[in-house]
């Protein structure tokens, strides 16, 4: 597996998160010689948050989490993932594996029930026999300890070339909070009310219908603005874990979701799943390039989004990308075919700091051989303006390369 | 460029059409050693019926086909549609090339400045000069003759591979009518209301507002059942050119939409259509397999063309295909992304002849070997029930190959 050129050399060791405790280990499930369970435990008072795939072959765990979420309180004590094996359109037998390994996990660590979340991620249509691994939780439960991000974090990736961590600090009435985060996600990526596996933790205490609002409401601006190669996948998960453990330090929990006290955290949340999405992208499968598509003068923000995706999920435009060329007459017609309202005479397009087309046609001072060279950089950034509103929305995506095909016409095999 | 490996080997003869004559010339546009540029020349009488892209950033040659097919009767006298050059987002000048482009051909054919048909093809933002092609006009309206079929194929075509041409007969109250097609298409394939460029051609007597309710009918199942790459040009134009011809040889005229006497016309036409999408899939960019999904048990017959078009447009679906790997989850990915109804446990998958999925569940006969040996054909049938009702489709395309990133990382530089 060729590295991603966005890997970073080292990753930022993230705080512990009090009341959060992570363990790993070698299941075999699928893998050798790599972790694929991650057994999470929480402390008491714990609450979960999140959203899940919209897709209609949801897996096992995904309709579980769903319960769960559902579930007076939320109240969440542990999480059980493994990677290598989605139990993804398993049938009966994979409610039954996710029964399992739930009544394991609550032998392993006392909590109830419904307060275990449980995901899955690899191959679709193998059965996963829990039996790999259920074995295994009693001693995992034993040994987690809060500085294992890393660790938890490489345990539940597939495709992905490296782990992606995030962290940030906020504030509520004077009491800083922490908030951290990893996810995985590398083909297959075009979340849909999620993305692949995301899981993110904080100490800060806030009621959990206002958590869940917060996690619905930023999952649009970040996952749902990214995309390898528009393919939702059956597993999407994207949960928020709150132990309420800065109620100790002094923080007085949030009750109500107009507080202005929730301003810091909130956009610190949004600014964590910004980044772990962007990472998603930034290992896209046999990606080159990591290209954000800045779309602006749409109806709305939801109009300028499915521009944005069109765009992103072009693959004639994503070749174009990944071969150097600045054809901007793929943008025209990306732009086009997403349906949304766009004046064709009034299109601007940028790549990077230089016009390529205004008001409907080929910029003035546009030259091939400059543009040429800005296209042989990383990261491309192309900016549209479809001239018939204020609507604007930022989309991330990769290109689309020799190695994505490689990847996926032998992943499996 | 590769040839398709479903290239025909030799061309069936088109037979001529009454009142339809051709002639083509290397104008040298952007191809060289090569025809580029066609005029169709139709008798007097002559209407025409058609479709044209949905797309926001249409081409000034479609604006123009629209406001044509929408003046009264619909006249058509001629035809120009030039190749190497799309003329579209061209700002003003795109429309002034049109304008000119109609004039000369008037002058040329004696036709009405709303009885000519214009359609041009190729790159996207590169200024058409009219003048490299306009004095050719005359000398192409004084050769143009009946058996050039083959030879206007090759004129439109871009990155096609081979022309793609089809025949039909029908009987209209005892009289033969008879269908000329041609098209051209290959790389940004996702027809909406149309495909790229489509020409059809019959000696029916046909009224034109019956003739366009069977273009409008059967587009639905023919062109927009097929699929390349999921990008819909801003070019795409199918129009049918009926030169009532037959008259003369005692075809009453079909003035009434419900007249029994259409059905074997309607039948042909739509056969035709079928054939010539067909074709398209089976030239799309870089293919190494047709690939037909055949849906069935959705809601209805627009939720099933739906979920096809789905599977047809994952490129990790595709990859697979090209990868010869019986991926069946990319499938269900694929079904559960559509959004559409399916019921996850009564979800049916056959590859071939081979059941790999029945009752949400990896078939119990399932066999990886057998499917794998299925794989390596050259023609991939994939059957999926989604169990929720009696609606179905049929949706062609064609793999996603290391080739198709190899045309597009370079076509236009």
């Amino acid at each position: 597996m060729k590295l991603s050129p966005f890997a970073p050399a080292t990753f930022a060791k993230l705080p512990p998160i009090e009341g959060v405790r992570f363990a790993t280990a070698e299941a075999g499930i699928r893998y050798k010689n790599r972790t694929d369970l991650l057994l999470g435990v929480f402390g008491a008072g714990t609450i979960a948050a999140g959203v899940l795939t919209q897709s209609k072959t949801s897996s096992a765990p995904v309709l579980h989490c769903r319960a769960a979420l559902a579930s007076p309180g939320a109240a969440a004590g542990a999480l059980v993932v493994n990677s290598g094996n989605a139990n993804a359109f398993t049938g009966k037998r994979g409610a039954e594996a996710v029964a399992i390994t739930v009544e394991a996990a609550c032998a392993a660590t006392g909590a109830t029930r419904d307060a275990v979340y449980v995901a899955s991620t690899g191959v679709i249509g193998e059965p996963l026999n829990p039996a790999t691994f259920t074995g295994l939780l009693p001693g995992l439960a034993k040994t987690a300890s809060p500085d294992m991000f890393e660790a938890a974090a490489r345990a539940i990736m597939t495709t992905d070339t490296y782990p992606k961590l995030a962290t940030r600090t906020a504030d509520i009435g004077g009491v800083p909070v922490r908030l951290n985060g990893y996810c995985k996600g590398s083909g297959m990526i075009a979340p849909d009310m999620a993305t692949m596996l995301c899981f993110m933790f904080t100490d800060a205490a806030i009621a959990q219908p206002i958590l869940q609002q917060l996690v619905s409401r930023h999952v649009t601006t970040t996952f749902n603005c990214m995309t390898v190669d528009g393919d939702t996948s059956t597993s999407d998960t994207c949960l928020l874990f709150a132990t309420g453990a800065a109620k100790a330090r002094g923080q007085s929990p949030i009750g109500d979701a107009d507080d202005p006290k929730l301003a810091s955290f909130s956009a610190a949340l949004q600014d964590l799943m910004r980044d772990l999405a962007m990472q998603v992208a930034k290992d896209g499968e046999g990606l080159s390039k990591f290209v954000t598509f800045n779309i602006g003068g749409a109806e709305s923000f939801a109009a300028a989004r499915k521009i944005g995706l069109a765009c992103a999920n072009s693959p004639i435009l994503k070749a174009a990308i990944a071969g150097e060329d600045p054809n901007w007459g793929r943008v025209v017609m990306a732009v086009g075919k997403s349906g949304e309202a766009a004046d064709r005479d009034r299109l601007c397009i940028w790549f990077g700091p230089h016009p390529v087309a205004e008001n409907g046609e080929r910029a003035v001072s546009y030259d091939e051989k400059t543009v040429a060279t800005y296209m042989k950089g990383r990261e491309i950034m192309i900016r549209i303006d479809v001239g018939v509103g204020s609507g604007e929305a930022t989309v991330w995506t990769c290109d689309l390369t020799h190695d994505y095909i490689s990847i996926n016409a032998d992943y499996r095999s």
